[in-house]
């Protein structure tokens, strides 16, 4: 219990529980501390007022002197006291007291209330584009692999291993470009599975694809500029061009993927375009050749940029996966993005993206403005995966499984009678599925949660009239969980 | 080696090594893809033109039918051929030729041109503010800790748990704020040591201080707002400021910190300041109590925002570390930034912002739009590395062994008699040292360099007329390095 100071204005010490019951003696030192400094910002301790000696409050406070010592000595360091020898502790007369009244009590009407305070870029940048909320199943989350099949005895092994590795490399900041055998690996792999022409000079190494797309759009558009988004489209795409400040054109995609004439047309001067060529976010359409030529042309024509989101590529069930956008790129125009995250798991935070040769130091450059570098123990760990082929055998083992659970899909699917029908399903790990025109997809959505089913809308990826339906995930549940969910979803569709 | 082909245009299989030698089956197939891919792009195979049976390719090259077959239905997949059963294979008529020439010779006089195309901001981003090169050594690298130290043996095993824990919650995106039990870990711990007033929820977990502060700036100013910068200040910061498009006004440091009354003298409706109030760097003055008050006083009158860079106050060796500024402000001004890349090792990659209390789900939100969320695994590792006790333990150790290697660079730097003078050492993991003036700071750290000795010029720390000096990092170092070091440098100072 506390006890009631003889020395000094009565609350000073109320309350103050010095038994050590709630915390360590640190904590009393900074309870003790706080409880001061507290006095004397109120002002419950008047500036030039002496404090009570060490000695006494120890006795009053139920503390060591050291203790109390220790708290004049930190009080004295921060200014709030001085300490005269042989005459005691006083409350600094030099404090700006007369700033202390307004200091604590914002004016009203100021431009920007205390409350918010953001920016206007602020204000773009902080609206929640996501918000759904905790999951209500595994069916059908988008973007999600089966991370029940991840083989994390492994990767604990290969993650131990980097950290215990001698030498300093992989606990410092290394090579900002991203873990050298890291790139080599990238390099070999986009080269040989997804005919992206590059050397290991022009892989920066990242967290995410988001991440590309935020430094890519920073890099390579200035406040006001142009960029071309597939309509629909991934619309974490979107809201990171629009916080940087670029005006977002819609450029429809139809069954051959984005429409690069219509693009031309609305929008001719646009800097930046950001396509999904292999497997359209989120129809599900691979880009045709003549749409990829007829892109790449008229970039290397104005100059602008390509930003090629290859975001699941690996996972193609009918025939081999198309190869990559930037494989024919000989203007220099695509800056190529893959990613780890949703290949092996989303917490992994490593994605990569494959520069123009000319820009990769560019890149870099940007980046460590941005946020320093990658994480260097889990590339370590992922070069060693890679070199090991353990990707290679993860992704067949995961073919394997997306392509029953995409049957699975597709066979229930086919049972609701053109109640949902869905678009292409050769590749990726969701399918787009559409309602009949009129239909609300945000409030089947909606009410498909609360029966456990995780349904993203598709009106909720387009900026201009939306048609309705559902992003379906694939990949991250059980054939019987989603013949299960698709049966519950039946139901709901029939009312 | 390869056979020549009797029924192919000459070239076309020209040096194609079906050997095996230079590549498994996979890519085997990849390379006659691409070079078919290439011969039709480039007009030797022409539209509407038959290709070899795929019998006779596979005899010709050398390769089974099967390959070859998947290659003829890999490019008829892409559209780049067409495949009619009975007749045959030929080139796509409907490819788009005429744009072929045009698309791979960028016009002369674009807008941009090709060789960069970055835009106004890119230029501005991708200014390396770094370029320091391979490290000469230990001896002075700033902001890194003794890494030989770090127990890398208990951190793999606590990655190593968190990767096996079951349940998908480490391999999964988690909470965007940050996993939920690090985030109390860090309230109770920025509470306790550095007098922080916040709850878990306003804790966002990042990659690093640079982060922070780019996203803080991001969100609180809009381009061409003013923020203040400490002169001579962090150029890291200042750099991220003007990337995103700030004024970048150098407010000046005295003993006392930044002078709040120039700062207000200089651009009165700044919106954004950036201090390390704790330990400034680079100079190392603690700011005064009276400086503080009078920054939040003046915060909460205009609305505009503080940054608090508390980047290395965990080591103190005169007295306790001075409580952060941010538990002195009332008005929810102060965004505080604390990162454990420093603490523990900068390959990490783990840092946190405490937001005012209104804004931590926009901060969360605009984050979200940057990279996503941070990695999962570490963050479940360093909540039990706090939650254990070792980073108590390794703080204290730390502090020990960086107290003695101050000592030896306080004692090697005293010898050198006027030709170098060591600002504050009260904290922190670097000095500031001090040249006469007109020395060429730049020059002689690239003298350094060659005689293996890391010094980071004092000059580049300031935006306007510069003081000679050095930022010499203590930490890393072993004190008979430090000796040694100083021991150079001073033969290279007669000079």
């Amino acid at each position: 219990m506390a006890r009631r100071s003889r020395g000094l204005p009565v609350p000073l010490l109320d309350g103050f529980d010095a038994s050590g019951r709630s915390g360590d003696g640190a904590s009393l030192l900074a309870r003790l501390h706080a409880r001061l400094r507290k006095a004397i910002l109120d002002g419950a301790l008047m500036p030039g007022g002496a404090l009570p000696a060490s000695r006494r409050l120890a006795e009053d406070a139920g503390l060591s002197r050291n203790t109390v010592e220790a708290v004049y000595d930190q009080l004295e360091a921060e200014g709030f006291i001085e300490r005269r020898h042989g005459s005691g502790s006083f409350v600094s007369v030099d404090l700006p007291e007369r700033e202390l009244a307004p200091a604590y009590a914002p004016r009203a009407g100021s431009a920007r209330p205390a409350t918010t305070g953001l920016s206007k870029r602020g204000e773009l940048m902080a609206q929640p584009y996501g918000g759904e909320g905790p999951l209500a199943g595994r069916a059908f989350l988008p973007s999600v692999p089966a991370l029940d099949l991840f083989p994390r005895q492994l990767w604990a092994r290969l993650l131990a291993r980097a950290a215990r590795a001698p030498g300093p490399d992989h606990l410092g900041a290394g090579d900002r470009a991203g873990f050298r055998p890291l790139r080599e690996a990238i390099a070999a792999y986009v080269g040989s599975t997804r005919a992206v022409a590059c050397q290991p000079d022009q892989v920066v190494v990242l967290t995410s694809s988001q991440q590309a797309i935020d430094l890519a759009c920073r890099l390579l558009t200035d406040p006001g500029d142009t960029v071309w988004h597939e309509e629909p489209g991934y619309r974490a795409a979107a809201a990171a061009f629009v916080a940087s400040g670029a005006q977002v054109v819609p450029v429809p995609v139809d069954g051959e993927g984005i429409d690069v004439a219509a693009g031309i047309r609305l929008a001719p001067d646009a800097r930046l375009v950001y396509v999904s060529p292999s497997h359209q976010f989120p129809t599900g359409v691979a880009m045709s050749l003549s749409r990829r030529l007829q892109l790449l042309a008229w970039a290397a024509r104005t100059g602008a940029f390509i930003i090629e989101d290859d975001y699941d590529s690996e996972f193609r069930y009918v025939g081999r996966p198309l190869a990559a956008l930037q494989g024919l790129d000989e203007a220099g125009r695509v800056v190529y993005v893959g990613t780890f995250n949703k290949l092996m798991f989303p917490g992994l935070r490593l994605a990569y993206l494959v520069a123009p040769p000319e820009l990769a130091e560019r890149f870099v450059a940007a980046r460590v403005l941005m946020d320093g570098h990658t994480s260097t123990l889990p590339q370590a760990a992922l070069a060693d995966f890679i070199g090991e082929g353990h990707l290679g055998t993860h992704l067949r083992h995961m073919r394997t499984v997306y392509e029953e659970r995409r049957q699975a899909l597709v066979d229930a699917v086919a049972g609701l009678a053109g109640r949902l029908t869905l678009g292409p399903t050769d590749g990726g790990m969701h399918a787009c599925a559409y309602l009949p025109a009129g239909a609300d997809d945000v409030a089947i959505a909606a009410a498909a949660r609360r029966l456990g089913i995780e349904l993203r809308p598709l009106s909720t990826s387009f900026r201009g009239p939306a048609r309705p339906g559902f992003i379906m995930g694939f990949a991250a549940a059980r054939p019987a969980e989603i013949r299960g969910a698709v049966d519950r979803l039946a139901r709901l569709l029939e009312n």
